[in-house]
């Protein structure tokens, strides 16, 4: 890939995780299915990522929730927040292409989670999601994602 | 376009929408207007993105606020928020070229409306802005932006 | 440059930014100090960008945190910072490329100040970096980094 080719990569991946915030946060689940790749991993143990942290950010950590497969990731997110109102929002996506059709990268997070009425938050985090992509039938896909955090409150 | 131009215009315009948000907080007004086209239209009715949300979702709703034209936008936004502290973040902006001179894209935001002396915060909100961007004699501009809303809470 | 390597520059140091976010809330000192260069400059001093704040926003004012040289710089985030639990978040990074290996940039922050275990939020605030960038030895840094804010809560 030359430099035009690599920027553009880049630009791809980063509109790639702009879908995926966006799909998640509308609710559009067929189309959110579309950013991961059929064999994608999810880790969203959340464990989080400074020692010494207090309960309020160790809250997450109990779970054991790594989900293997497009599908599978799909119905755990739309078990997990389907009819919840959610604000997720992503910044400074740090992308690296790796090969022609792989790359990885880290964007820092911040999710909200809201009872379906929006009047009571039950869970307010930041983070960081550790990824890797592949570029399928010239697509960008999300391949693996790991959710490390700094801080979540619960509600 | 080839693909260094159409980047080239895609970093453009995420500049020009990182200007509105900054120059709007920093109450630059003259500076403000040159983001946006002469016949541009701004739709701020906020309407929510998702059903059956609740009333606090709701509370822009009632709202007409569709300005037509660069210098009506910029006098409804001084008079919507001229002596308030605001802050306005974008975030993960996905902008497609459509034609030499034409683009579109959507960006997730959060915006705060406090008093002027920063003490309460009258208005906290999430959603995104729907776009279309013109080429105008070189420089990139809003044409047309919509707000559409995930939450908001009014203080 | 071309415009290909103009694009290149300006994603290097979107990624620069990106790393000095994270390094910093991950807490990863030596990593932190390569974006900075050794002759940088960082002033922290936070005033306000708009007339007529109040209290809430002035209160970071009257600090004189102006520090010279990346190892300064690195010891004075540490001795404030170093032990707490903090999120810093960046939106749409405005980065002009001035020469082959000069540029300034402007970007938008959220900050967020917590006790080490992460009960109590002891600083929020929002503002902008006004930043310049040199290219050292082929590796884009921070030069000088100055604050401004919108505002500012003390917990």
């Amino acid at each position: 890939m030359d430099i035009s080719e690599k920027l553009f990569a880049i630009e791809e991946i980063k509109q790639l995780k702009g879908r995926y915030f966006r799909l998640m946060d509308t609710k559009q689940w067929d189309a959110l299915r579309s950013v991961f790749c059929d064999d994608a991993t999810f880790d969203a143990r959340a464990s989080l990522s400074i020692d010494g942290a207090g309960e309020s950010g160790r809250a997450a950590e109990s779970n054991d929730w790594v989900y293997q497969g497009g599908d599978n990731i799909i119905a755990f997110i739309r078990g997990a927040i389907g009819n919840s109102r959610t604000i997720h929002h992503g910044h400074c996506h740090e992308v690296e292409i790796l090969a022609d059709d792989e790359a990885c990268g880290v964007i820092a997070m911040e999710d909200q989670i809201l009872t379906e009425d929006g009047s009571v938050l039950t869970l307010h985090g930041c983070g960081h999601y550790h990824e890797t992509y592949r570029r399928v039938n010239g697509a960008w896909r999300i391949h693996t994602s790991r959710i490390t955090r700094l801080q979540v409150n619960l509600g």
